[in-house]
């Protein structure tokens, strides 16, 4: 499989944070990989705390660690020179340096020349794979669920993670499948879909799921949002490429306009179903619609409700906060 | 404008090719834009003529001629070695040179060498500019008419040619704008849409038509087809961005199944326009089909007749083979 690949396990970097909000990357994979973190290092004494055991290069490298993921952000994306004296330390234990800032670890000339010693790589997840192949079209065996979004931003990460866990625990075959940069770092694996050269995108989006058993599920993280103005060429390519069996669309209460783009209407639910049926009918004409996922975090408990179940009956559709209610519902659906 | 752009007048020029079939980016320019092809230059003695003067590069310099343009492919899209000392000389001599091949000429030391001595440009025209934005879907002056096709290599470039001329003819506004890398190099600027990076599809394709007079016609050069398995995203992004006031659809006569992906039946022309309203409605909500044009080389003139007046009535649509009928009955209808 043509995809980015990280080794696990992990030693999760917080730079020298100390507001976790900053370190989305980390304490993500914290909460849905604990199983592959094994540690975290920060620069500073009273550090982000990820609840995960504070360990130095040398440990994490005796602990068996394979990469040094970076797990915050700096101001501006960029990589300061503060960090490299750790990086060059990591790369030196053996350790692969791991990246989602918008700087590229492979620019940097230092620690290029670190690695190349080491023999450890330089992993820029928001760099897709070279050679990427066009889009085929060819039904693939196994089945795919496929996040679609109103718009960006609405939880289609979340949902497809949440998805991936509630079916695990019941013991379904499955796995959660990444076209962003966090969700790659989630789950060591995945293309940058966003990032792939146009006529690479439905290409791209087949590698991402590519033939399994027949009851095995992948749940594939959406980008971008079928109507939206700057994306929609994104999520189609992602659409058409995933064949997906199944659809959620996740939308978040109260948003009613595609954001940063105020001009244009969200679309509704429906709009977004419709389009999302015709468009992937193509290439597997059983799709369907499973479910909604709504993040409510902006309604009371009992707005919550109320809003939860006017859309059920209005859809005739499972209508899920995954945060509060889980996925199980979406799931009994599939 | 964030475009390619290439310096007129050219000098074309067709390697040791002796068959004009490999010359169609040479022939296209020759034939679209004679006035800026001031002449040609070949390896060979009994080389493709494609009815321009031959030229040293010292006539050509002498003749203020801007640009050397390579208008053949080599066998497997490279650069042979038996081409570099003309290329270094013509860089030397102050003209750029031009270039659609696979291999980049910003990537051939020599030629990077002596561009840098001379201060003549290479311009690779599969390269995208660098720094294109996303997509704002804000609505630009002027009006716009794109091509868009019921499968790839159906006559989108050409038809789109053949309108401006028939519009100039008339003394309207307009121009073409191009979209790929023959496209480019006939119109002399443009944008590689399938070589740009996903995200920044719509607002690539936005670049190309930017905000014109009232009367002014943009007439795009179309990408891919909104039905294709591999390509689809490339022409969502292309229409998204276009927000085209008028479409028409390109379509080859007896063409069943999406070439080179034959378990594709070819979508009908119906299904074309109601997927070309439906997704260009959301920029556009006043956006039409305008007409047919149909490559009818493959009909005897019997069946050409019948099968457009057929098609016309089916429609209700003006239905033209460019080639042989000119597009006036569509501009007609714009």
């Amino acid at each position: 499989m043509i995809t980015i690949e990280i080794k696990a396990p992990y030693l999760i970097f917080v730079g020298g944070e100390k507001d976790i909000t900053y370190a989305k990357t980390g304490s993500g994979m914290a909460d849905w990989r604990p199983e592959l973190c094994k540690g975290q290092i920060s620069l500073v004494k009273d550090g982000i705390d990820l609840g995960l055991p504070n360990m130095t290069i040398r440990e994490a490298a005796e602990a068996g660690v394979k990469s040094f993921v970076i797990g915050t952000a700096s101001v501006g994306g960029g990589i300061p020179d503060a960090w490299l004296d750790i990086f060059e330390e990591a790369l030196a234990a053996g350790l692969d340096i791991v990246g989602g800032v918008h700087k590229k670890l492979n620019s940097v000339p230092r620690l290029v020349d670190a690695a190349k010693k080491s023999g450890a790589r330089l992993v820029d997840v928001r760099v897709p794979p070279a050679d990427l192949p066009v889009g085929t079209g060819r039904k693939r065996t196994g089945k795919r669920v496929l996040m679609v979004g109103t718009d960006c931003a609405v939880g289609k990460k979340y949902t497809a993670l949440a998805m991936e866990r509630d079916m695990k625990k019941r013991g379904m075959n499955s796995n959660f499948r990444a076209s962003g940069q966090t969700g790659i770092m989630i789950a060591g694996r995945g293309i940058p879909i966003d990032a792939v050269v146009a006529d690479f995108l439905s290409g791209a989006a087949e590698l991402l799921s590519p033939d399994n058993d027949p009851d095995h599920w992948d749940v594939i993280e959406g980008q971008g949002g079928i109507y939206h103005p700057g994306y929609s060429s994104v999520s189609m390519g992602l659409l058409v490429g995933s064949q997906p069996d199944a659809f959620v669309v996740c939308h978040e209460a109260g948003r009613d306009v595609i954001e940063g783009w105020d001009d244009f209407k969200l679309p509704s639910i429906e709009q977004v179903i419709e389009r999302t049926i015709s468009i992937g009918a193509q290439v597997n004409p059983d799709i369907k619609c499973v479910g909604v996922s709504v993040n409510t975090s902006k309604l009371s408990d009992d707005e919550r409700n109320e809003y939860l179940s006017t859309l059920s009956k209005r859809l005739n559709l499972p209508c899920v906060d995954p945060m509060k209610d889980g996925t199980d519902a979406i799931i009994d659906n599939l």
